[in-house]
């Protein structure tokens, strides 16, 4: 497996568009330019269609998701799917309310998306239209083995044509026909916010840079776990966690990436 | 005194739903993980009640209030009284803008809250209609006694049902038969944004673990006051003391509370 | 040159009201605080006038700007004009969308600022009308020199009345007539996100200390480098270097200020 996406992504400093929450938008942003990429966050109906042109990434987050907001994602999103750039779809809390699940739904009938990142409780429900969702975290009547994880990314991969990444204890990454499971990371994780939400921005960071292929995906997937294991080494709590994933982030390179990864392909 | 609430946070692990300002939603987001609840941050109207009905706490705050969110707030106010779901109120800036006094008299008629925290200048406005406030912070003018504090803190509990917490250099928390008076924390946190709304949003994991009586609102102004001394030990300026304050929540169990509270109850 | 702005604004403890992005916007509520100035934010058009009547400094920043918040701007940019409040205005991603470009000009024709902010991209853009704006950040083919930085920025100053600052590797205040060079800070400041957007909060603090003059504005400036030096000195990564940043400034004063800024005036 080749591990050159960080430096790509270094090199080529892709402009990574987010219409994302306000809880977690600066941990995005930051992570952003952690990796190398450039972020801009906007969400005005007015505005979106144009800085859909000029970025390599368009990352959608519904975490605080509103009526207007909406509007300019899927906006956004058809303008993305026009001009060929990757769409980064993050279903925050699909299930906990009606108005996620609508949403969900909307966006992925309006929009072709590259890739799909959520938990297996968001994913579940939006593959399935099932799921025990309890707000934001996954629930833990959802929890099941790798195989079946791999089994409806696969399937969700087939129907909508975007790798799919279901996140958790570990990690599930998956076209129609190519799987990857990556072991890395940390259970604090769950104990700051917007792990999820950094993770897909940095994904967009990697597919706006090229690589949004099952193994650039699992790449940003084990940049981020490692980061969650080396913050966790030198943590005294969730604060100084959280400063510390940024710094790991921010200092990864391939080489570190390739050792570190604990990545298997699922035959 | 019994101080047994963190570890029922841990076990119960509250569901707190938060509408709040986009100033502080993260740190709040983070400071409920922190003290091990799980927070959820959400505004559309279309949403909010469901959203209350699977929550275990709800935190209403006005730091960023618009027309379209104080609806929000109003419905999910009432949803939480109709399900015996404990509301915690934080009239941010009450009495700066006529918005900020109105909100906060609808919100006062419209919702039964289990707890309304605030600093002297919010509180006064809110119970009795005058008050000096410059801003968010504490206007020098309304500083008054202990014995002053209580006194308007016991009135409003009276009037409301709600359990008050007055912050301050000491923090004075009442119902209208039972008061303490906590004299924890460190002027530093005036020095940091979002400490009130932070304490606000523990009081809503402490409320929906089932501690939201006088006693459990105390331990968590106490809990916030001593993070904030432990936070000032380590600091080298206003960075790492808000890095610290979030480590010192996170690694805070029930002993350690109890052997740092300085509580007194207030005859 | 007498550097004496952070002990008056430790002393006068401004009110600065920012109506800002939501990106950013906990970094600035907090570089003011570490300052010693008092922040509020808010955007509601229902309370921005008489939010302004209470504060010594208003700051408009167009980050996540949208025509709710843009109608809220226009009016309390109007009133801080009528009350001789000073406005600092900075065109985040001027030329990157039709909305940020007529917003910047309606902002400029409707209200009179004190001072504009903003890197070359932006400002060339706000004053010629022409740019190559990639998103939020400098275009490099806008780089150009000093002397060139100067002629803009004497220009840009002459036609709005505003003191100008064009920030970058070496950064540019000037008015119509006085114009200094800062080169202090260090390219690190790119690697987080909310520098410029922090910088100019901070101005609003020295503008609403009474030290919005060019020296003043400078002086700011250099302390956001200087912090900017000390923070990299330290930092582990981007994680650390804002915490570490933010520290510089909390524990910053005058006679350190003088010691470490590199200033010029340009004649």
């Amino acid at each position: 497996m080749i591990f050159d996406q960080i430096g790509r992504i270094r090199a080529a400093r892709p402009l990574v568009f987010c219409i994302t929450n306000y809880v977690t938008v600066n941990d995005c942003a930051n992570i952003l330019l952690a990796i190398g990429a450039s972020p801009i966050m906007a969400d005005d109906e007015q505005e979106v269609e144009e800085l859909v042109s000029i970025c390599q990434g368009l990352v959608l987050n519904i975490g605080t998701l509103n009526q207007r907001t909406l509007r300019s994602m899927v906006l956004a999103g058809k303008k993305a799917n026009q001009h060929g750039i990757p769409v980064i779809f993050d279903p925050v809390g699909n299930g906990a309310s009606r108005l996620r699940t609508e949403a969900t739904r909307t966006l992925l009938k309006e929009v072709r998306c590259a890739v799909i990142r959520g938990n297996v409780s968001e994913i579940r429900m939006a593959h399935a239209g099932t799921g025990s969702a309890k707000g934001v975290d996954a629930a833990a009547a959802d929890a099941t083995s790798v195989a079946n994880l791999v089994r409806m990314a696969r399937a969700f991969a087939a129907e909508t044509g975007a790798v799919i990444a279901i996140t958790g204890p570990q990690d599930v990454i998956s076209s129609a026909d190519t799987s990857y499971v990556i072991s890395n990371g940390h259970e604090e994780m769950e104990r700051i916010t917007g792990s999820g939400c950094m993770l897909t921005a940095l994904i967009g960071a990697f597919a706006g840079a090229g690589a949004g292929d099952p193994l650039g995906v699992a790449a940003a997937v084990g940049a981020m776990g490692i980061a969650g294991e080396i913050a966790m080494a030198g943590s005294q709590g969730t604060g100084s966690f959280r400063t510390l994933l940024m710094d790991a982030i921010s200092t990864m390179d391939d080489p570190f990436l390739k050792e570190r990864i604990k990545i298997e392909e699922f035959a």
